[in-house]
C-alpha cells in the first residue's frame, strides 16, 4: 500500500502538526478501529474521550485534544478527513474497456473522448455522451439523452428517452431515471395513461443512489439540482423540483409537483406530499410526513411534520396516553364527588 | 411540430368550443405555465382565478369561466386533457429493431407478430410473446412465461419463471415481477427456504412502476386486477390478491395474502399488513399503516390507520400532549386544593 | 406430475400417520384451498376449524385434530410442511447454460466447478465463483469480488467491487450490493464524496430480496451475518452489522453504522437509525422507527418505538384525543365552577 508521511497530508488538507512529524500513514480508519500506520479523525466532541484511548497513528482534529496519536489541527477536521482519504485511497478506478465491441452504439449517438462504455450497454439514437464518461455494463441511455463530461452510470441504470444529465454525475446501479410519471386521468372507473412528455434532469455534481426512480414530468420537467445526492432507493414524483445542494437520505419519497429550496436535508423514509413548497436549508426528521408548505431554515419530525422541538416532546408523549386517559377518569371521578358534596 | 385546430381537439374530446375556433394548437402545458399555441385544462374549481389570468391559448373546463383563453366545454376535462395530450403528442415511440440478433431468444419460445426484441434481452423455453410487444434491452423473461399482445416491458425489468402476463401491459425498468416470496419455515433458530411454486398474474392493462417488487405466490398465486396501475418502487407480497383498477401510489408496500377490492387508491409509503381483506373503494392516506381489515368505501389515515375524518384530527393533536399534560397537571392540584378545603 | 405415497412424506419429515397410510399426494396447498391429492398443514391454533372442513387428503398437525384428512402428526408442522414441499416441488430448477458464449468473463477470473453463466453476464478481473453457482444474466460482478459454492445471483443483480459472497447465497433480481454508502463530507455549502472504501459481505445461507440495496462500508464493512434473510427492497447503511438467522421484511431501512444481534425479526417498512445497538432476539414491529439501543429479547412498536404491549395500546389511544381534549376543558369548567362556590 502507498505511504504518505504525515507531513504530506498536513499540507494536503491545510493543517498544522502536533507531534512527530516524520510518521508515515498508510490508510484511513474509524476513531475506534485505527491502529498502526492509520489516519482517523474528531469532528464530534462528544467522542474527545475515545481519541485519548486510540491507538491510531494521527488524528485529524479542530483543537488540541489529550492523545498519543499525531494531531493535525484544521479548521473542518471531517472535510480534511474526505480529503486525506482520497490521498491514500483515492477514489474508484474504472476498467479500462474503451467502446466495447459487445456495446450497442446507435450509428447516431455521439460518443466524447476517452469513455468506456462496458458490454451490453445499450446507447440508443441520437445520444449524446460528453468526455471521459463511464457507462458499465446493462447501462440504457435511451434516445436523444444528453450526459455531460466525467459521468458515472453504474450497471443497469436506466436512463430513459430524452433526459438530460450534467457533469459529473454519478448514477448508481439499478437506478431508474425518467421512467414515466404516474399520471392517469380516470374515467368511468378505467385509468388512462397521459403520456409523460417533461423529462428529468441531473444538475452538475448530482449523485443518484442504487435503485433510486426519479419519474419524468407529465408537463414539466423534474429536476434535481447541483451538487444534490440522492441515497438508495429514493423516490422523486413526476414535475418535482429539488433545489441545489439537497442531501436526501434513502428511501425518501417526495410525491408529484413538490418543490424543495436549496440545502435541505431529508431524512430516511421520510415523505413528501405533492404540490408543496419546502424552502431553504430545511431539515426534515426521518420517516417524518410532510404535509404541508415549510418555511425557509425549520427542523420539522413527526407524522404529520411538525416544528422538532415541539415535536420531540409531543410525539414522546405518546407513550403516557393510558396514563393520561388514567388521570381524566379519576379526575372526572373527584370532581363528581366533590359536587356532590 | 404538428399542429391541429381548436376544432380538431373539440370534436376528438367530444366539447364545446368557447371563442375562436380557428386557432391553433401545438403542445399542452400546465395551467401556470401554458402560453401561445398551447392547451391547458381547469379541473379543480380553486384553480378558476388562475384560469382567468392564464397565457394559455385553449382551456379545456367543465363549465364556462372567466378568461381570454378560447374555451372548450366538455363532461371531464382532465380526461379531454389526456386525449388531448395523446393527439398532439402521442405515447412514447418504440426502436423498431425487431428480433434483435444480439437478443437471446430460446428456439422453444413463441415470438408474436411485430415484436420489438432489443439487443441483451432474453426470452428463457417456452416462454409465449404476444403480437405486437416491445421487450427492451437487459430483460429477462424466465422459461414458461406468458405475456399477451401488445405489453411493453421497458429495460432490465425481469419476470420469474412461469408468470403471467395479459394484453396491454406496462412493465417500466428494473422492475422485479414473481421473485421468490419471503417465506421460511425456521427450525431450531435456522430460516429454511420453502418453494415458492405459485406463480404472479398481472392481468390485461395493468402497469407495474419502475423498480417495483411483485412476489410469486407461495403456493396460491399473486394477482394484479385488470386495470390497475402500480407507481414505482410498490411491493406486493406473495399471494396478495389486488383486485381491479386500483391505484397505488410509489413506496406502497403491501404483505402477503392480503386481499384488495377494486378501485381501491393507496397513497404512497403506506403499509397493509398480511393477510387482511380491503374492501372495494376504500381510500388510505399516504403513510397510513393498515392493520385490521377495512370495509367497503372507507377513507382511513394514520398510523395505526383509523377513519379518516376523525383521524385528521385526532393526529393533529398529537401536538397538543405537552399542552394536555400541562393542564392534567393543573387541573391534579385544582382539585387536591378544593379537596383540602 | 409426480407422486408421493402419504407414508413417504410421514417418514421424510417424521411423523406419525393417523388414517389410510396408502393415498397418494401430488401437491402442496393452503388449508382454504387444499383438495384431492393435497397435503396442507396447521400450525396455528385458530384454524383448528377450518381443519375439521378442509377438503384436503392430508394435513400435517403437531397434536391430532378433528378432521376427515389423513393426518401427519409431528412437532413442527410448518417445518415439517416445507420439507414435504421440497419433497413434492422441489426447489426452482436452473437452466443449464454452461459458461454461454455470450458471457464476458475476465481471463483473470476464476469459475469453480459446475456453474452455469448466462449471457450478458459480466465477471470483471479477479472475481472468484465457487463450484456449482448460478449467475443469471445481466448480473454484474465486479473486480475482485469473492463467491462461494451453491450461490445463485439473479437477473441483473449487481455485485460492486471487492464484495465477500459466502457459500448457498442468493441474491433476487435486480438488487445492488456494495454499492457507495451515502457519505458526504459538507464543506462550505457543497457535498464532497468521501470514497468509500470498506465492503459489503455476505455471509454463510444469507438471502437477499429483489431490489435491496445494501451499501459498502466508508471505512469498516458492512456484513449481512450468517443464514440472516432479507426481504425485498431492503436497505443497508454503510458500516451496518446485522447478525446471523435474522429477518428483515421488505421495504425495512437501517440506517449506516447501526447493530443488529442474532435472531431479530424486523417488520416491514420499519427504520432503525443510525449508530445504535438493536440487542439479540429483538422483534420490531412493521412501520416502526427505532430511535436508541434496544435490549436483547424487547418487542417494539410504534414511531418513535415503544415496548409493545404499553405501544400497542397507547398507539390505539391516539384515536380518542378529541375526546380526551373535550373533557379536559369540561373538567376545567367544572373546577372553575366548584372554585367560584
Amino acid at each position: 500500500m502507498p505511504q504518505k508521511t504525515i507531513q504530506e497530508i498536513a499540507d494536503h488538507v491545510g493543517g498544522q502538526i502536533i507531534g512527530d512529524t516524520a510518521i508515515q500513514i498508510e490508510s484511513a480508519a474509524t476513531l475506534d478501529s485505527a491502529g498502526a500506520g492509520q489516519i482517523t479523525f474528531l469532528s464530534n466532541p462528544k467522542y474527545v474521550p475515545r481519541v485519548k484511548e486510540t491507538q491510531a497513528a494521527a488524528v485529524l482534529v479542530a483543537q488540541e485534544v489529550e492523545t498519543n496519536a499525531v494531531q493535525i489541527v484544521t479548521v473542518d477536521p471531517y472535510y480534511a478527513f474526505m480529503q486525506a482519504v482520497v490521498l491514500l485511497h483515492g477514489h474508484r478506478e474504472h476498467p479500462e474497456t474503451g467502446i466495447s465491441s459487445l456495446a450497442t452504439v446507435a450509428d447516431s449517438a455521439k460518443i466524447g473522448q476517452d469513455c468506456n462504455i462496458h458490454p451490453y450497454a445499450i446507447i440508443h439514437d441520437n445520444a449524446v455522451i460528453g468526455d471521459n464518461c463511464q457507462i458499465y455494463s446493462g447501462v440504457f441511455i435511451g434516445p436523444n439523452v444528453k450526459i455531460g463530461n466525467d459521468c458515472i452510470i453504474y450497471p443497469n441504470a436506466v436512463i430513459y428517452d430524452g433526459c438530460q444529465v450534467g457533469d459529473r454525475v454519478i448514477v448508481q446501479s439499478n437506478a431508474s431515471v425518467g421512467q414515466d410519471g404516474f399520471g392517469f386521468a380516470t374515467h368511468k372507473g378505467e385509468h388512462h395513461k397521459i403520456p409523460q412528455i417533461g423529462i428529468a434532469i441531473l444538475e452538475d455534481d448530482v449523485e443518484i443512489g442504487s435503485n433510486c426512480v426519479i419519474e419524468r414530468g407529465t408537463l414539466d420537467n423534474t429536476i434535481i439540482g447541483k451538487g444534490s445526492k440522492l441515497g438508495d432507493q429514493v423516490a422523486i414524483g413526476h414535475g418535482t423540483k429539488i433545489g441545489p445542494h439537497c442531501l436526501l437520505v434513502p428511501k425518501v419519497g417526495i410525491a408529484g409537483s413538490a418543490e424543495l429550496g436549496h440545502h435541505c436535508v431529508i431524512g430516511g423514509q421520510a415523505g413528501i406530499v405533492g404540490h408543496i413548497k419546502v424552502g431553504n436549508m430545511v431539515t426534515v426528521a426521518a420517516q417524518a410526513a410532510v404535509i404541508n408548505d415549510v418555511p425557509d431554515g425549520s427542523t420539522i419530525l413527526g407524522a404529520p411534520a411538525i416544528e422538532a422541538n415541539k415535536g420531540k416532546r409531543a410525539y414522546a408523549l405518546i407513550e403516557t396516553l393510558p396514563d393520561m386517559r388514567k388521570k381524566l377518569r379519576s379526575l372526572e371521578k373527584e370532581i363528581a364527588k366533590l359536587k356532590d358534596k
